[in-house]
């Protein structure tokens, strides 16, 4: 993680959440009441976040100390302490729903990448997020698909050319799409195209495209088309994967699987922080 | 919605999203390219976040025609047009993903908020988020729980007092606890109190405070308290309410029922921009 | 105070007051020359803005050292020395005048306070500040308020409802208005009416306001309604109220004064940085 | 005024006082509510400050249209109408706080400064403000002192140079203070001396000061030296000079009158904005 | 360009410049003195940064009215009127200086590419740009490198993977360096490899690198390891290449030439703006 | 160097150059991969921007400790360590190409400010910077024209009166135009002249300004008007001076040369970083 935008973002939240400060607080403890507590995982998932919990203390208070147990990325089981913070009982308490907030959607991510993860196991297909992410948290987001074995796709629209239907019908034809956008870019970065049938992907390979992208085809569909392309481009599968389907996919042969709701369609794993 | 804090909020996505700009569009549409679309819902739900959409447009290209086709807070059925756009299609796909994720997103929730409102249709009680919010975007989330039919919480730490466990043990009592407060906050601001049992909602009834927060209660130790405390203070239910159990919740009698899950664990809804 | 706004209003101020550097010091003083030297107060009053000024050094230079003598909230008499700074010479100059800007301002804000809260001595009355404070440092000069023994009125217009005149046209009635609001707003927020007369008052009270605020009335006429609502609600006197007739308004026992002059009219407390 | 840092100024103070909205109106007005009113001076002083109103305006809603009827500068007698607003109700009222907060100030600082001005009159000398200005309005406040008749001391360190009693300590001699001040600067600005005495006014003169700067004298010492100077540097009187004694140091023959309290120690102008 | 990059370089830029203000305008020029004038070119070269002048006027102030007549990327002779202002003159001239500055530097730059990509006339190879460029103003000097004609490098670090001596170390050999990133990355993101011999292109080659480039060879050397290559992956040349010899280089068959003092070493195009 | 000026500038290029962060060292280097290396110049010329560079690591990584080993303004031959740096070799790479752009760049004017110093040697004139500086980077650039031996002109607009043709001609003449400026600037500042011959340099003189600045005139129109002034006014050449004529322009006796080529159009120096 870039260290200047984790700074901004955790700041951006703690005023979003402290408003004028935190006058319950202010008002019952006295200055120097210190406490200790954990942080406990309540269900099974996979840890993200915690690097981001320790900056959510540190702009808080230095002298809040925060330990992390165990790394990110580690599956846990019910009941698993996986960080100690202690400190002020004042700044422990300002910090903690924000803190919570970021751990328990990154943790949810990362479970869910996971999930996902496992249920292709022994295809040699990564699974990758989109560009569907929450806004003002992409950076974190990815971060979180890494630590559940995911792994990242294009981080902006600068990233990458990535050529739907509509640059397509504009520029005439996928070749001459391509060729425009290949004048034009750094040749440092790749070109992907998006592709409806099999017509089209052997237009995007002939045009020399570094990725090409099955929208919404079916698993036969796709693995007519890994044969057709073998191993000439990199072959990304998109549109509608879930659990229900994505060992499926894998099984077609593609590289990647991309998959926009383990970004857009979390459930926040459940932690709580427990002062002692 | 405060527009300040909407501009911000839209300008940080925008840039997040746009990295150095779209190449892809850059190198393959001509400058006067113009084009027009819609945004189609494909599943049923409430929409919310159609004004959030005007302005990423706003702020991408002035020349961008942005119509709501209906206002936020519609139940709407699917394959519903919900809104067009027309311009400058490099400024429209510049757009296009930023204003979905703010979209699909904020319709989501309202979507599981009106959900959970259909479901106590019939009694008194209002169901309101909390601050499980994600962070930095929580203003325009609390507009989405509004749209969807239900009420806010405190916006932020500094909005209202809120005594937990950890406040009464370090205050000594609830009394102590309450008063300490009482006499350092404005006289505008509500005192709420979190209790455990029937004991501590009397002690927080004596003490005057403005809301009894029932925490992880059976329904029928709630209908107990609400009996008890019968009108002098407002109740509220919370932890661990959901689909399957809500109704019950809202018939012991509470006042409101706050729910974390409708912010913090949601499944976006199903929305496409559809260019013609 | 929240530490982060508290950062943000000490950096705009420093670079509003640094400019481009301080050519006199960086040309004249050598790189390692060191002083020492003390904050006087030169003339009766409450000190307020010490942890402001340490900021303040803290920012320009975490050599500097600074160090409180006394706490805010302390009344003082003329040549007391309040804290004390060491360090480099050059940062010290170069942060004298921001610290005593905030510093004065504020214990002048605290000094005026005082004197209010003096007056109304044995009065069960809170003294209040209102939002007519100086823009930018509105959470400072409610702070400094405290320090002078007054209570805060609500921070922002999200904090509370304040229903006027204007709102009452347009709602048609209190009742309408009241309800309109309270079905609007979290069930956190009060609802404060703002009442010409004591037919208002009495409609203020039946739509159950939590708050009535007799705006620009005698003594009497307050008298009058504080017996008519007797306890019922919270009662707020405002508007004209200074140090000539405070005491008979406290007498006609309102529970609370709120007074715009202790922040938009405020004499700086005059203290002084004198180095050795 | 510098039209980037008046919207900076402007925008900062709007987040301020709307924290998350204006619920009191959000509930009680239609969103097609419009109004039109009055901005009032009630007590007599000398206006300043209404582009800046102008600007809160605007950023609140590009529909509320403001009509100045006055320029800035212009003194006014009790209940003058200063301008005229009007368009959508919520704008107005979300902006009125604010806009009076700046217009009572910086109409509170040109009376004050008018008075002064007022009181040296058919003396070559003019009144000067000091950097004793409220952190973060500095470049208002200083406005408005000019719309009060008076004149603009330094706006930042960075500005002059300033040489004090502990630049001329470390320096050995005023002589060697200034000629490192003046290897060091810009050709383009300006070197001025503090003196206590007249021997160091002559050695500041000797040494080729371009403002001697009297501190806290007498207006016979300050004659005396001014009789010293005889135009050879620009003499600036300061400390302690307020209305009681200003035209006597005026009749001392000074250039400049320097005076912190028009900008630390202001009565807000009374003025109100009233809706019809 | 990002349009929202834009406007936050232009902002700063005039922030700097204007500081407190124009003195000498305002003093001098009555509010409604109008004027026009030109921006003339007065050396050979190629023009780059008209838009920026536009945003530049445009944030000054949106009465000034500034047309381009010619585009940029247009090469032009001296004497050639490129753009016209008209408006207040006080807004004009306070944008001027900013204006110029961004627009000589650009232009500069796209000159000097220019010249390069001539010197390389008939050679199938692009002039890219490189990371040297003036930190703030990247996305413009890249920008103003397409107008000469050349093409861009990766933008910033996180753009593409660039593996160099260090990494080769750490790695213990291409081969491993390389599989380290690619299991990292996105498949959307591309690797190079910094090579300094033949041996290390034959295992960059083998590992599948995208891009190989040469550091600091000979002509001759480029040549031979262009003809191992043949066209199975980019070969970039980089190192100590100007107008002196890059000639030579384009003929040794490499498809890049990357050039660092294309915007670390620029000499401003010399334009002035006139007022008639 | 004003720090918090520093410190936002290194911010912002740091944001620039790391984008989503640096993929290939994350890939490549473990966790605790430690490293030392040297700043290394490679042609003769003059250092500055050292303090900047520290900034820079600072910024990325506390635990990197920078050494200058030569102080800004020292002059080097080829092959002179200038500063030493040990720590995480992922934050010394994230941090080499920024440290390096601005170190070559403030170095280059500095090199090129100092020949102009060296061939004026043995006449009491000083060369000056303008304002045609990087938008964004003035601070730092002055900064290092002052290390090279030069000094600052104005920083900004707001700093100094400089009246021009355009002002002259709307004031009417040059003592109307002084005397308007003279009313409204605070008396700490100074007003230049721009004159295009003898006439006007006399009525300039008249007008008592404090600088006249000589617009593209030859060398003994030059000292003619030094003639005429004869120490009355401080006399600045500005216009077309460079390497070739600097030393004739020196001759005829004017006090300050004002180049805009020092900073407009450098060669940066050539310095690399190497790691051991």
């Amino acid at each position: 993680m870039n260290r200047l935008m984790l700074e901004a973002i955790v700041k951006r939240a703690l005023e979003e959440d402290l408003g004028n400060g935190d006058p319950t607080s202010e008002a019952i403890f006295t200055e120097n009441f210190v406490a200790g507590g954990v942080f406990l995982v309540k269900s099974p998932g996979v840890v993200a976040g915690l690097p981001v919990v320790g900056e959510v203390f540190r702009q808080i208070d230095p002298e809040v100390k925060f330990v992390e147990l165990v790394k990110d990325g580690t599956p846990v089981s019910p009941n698993t302490e996986i960080a100690t913070v202690s400190g002020p009982v004042k700044s422990i308490l300002a910090a903690e729903r924000t803190a919570l907030n970021f751990l328990q959607r990154l943790s949810g991510i990362a479970t869910k990448t996971a999930g996902l993860v496992k249920l292709v196991a022994g295809f040699p297909v990564r699974i990758t997020d989109t560009r569907k992410t929450t806004p003002g948290l992409r950076i974190l987001e990815k971060y979180a698909v890494l630590q559940g074995g995911g792994s990242n796709h294009r981080f902006n629209l600068g990233d990458a050319v990535l050529i739907k239907d509509n640059h397509i019908k504009a520029g005439g034809s996928i070749r001459e799409a391509v060729q425009r956008a290949r004048a034009a870019i750094p040749h440092t970065m790749k070109i992907e195209v998006e592709v409806e049938d099999e017509n089209q992907a052997r237009e995007a390979l002939e045009a020399k495209a570094d990725i090409i992208m099955l929208d919404n085809m079916t698993p036969a569909q796709m693995a007519a088309i890994v044969r057709l392309i073998d191993g000439r481009a990199i072959v990304e599968a998109s549109g509608n994967i879930d659990e229900s389907n994505i060992r499926e996919v894998a099984a077609a042969g593609v590289d990647v699987i991309s998959c926009g709701a383990i970004t857009h369609s979390v459930k926040a794993l459940d932690i709580s922080m427990d002062l002692r």
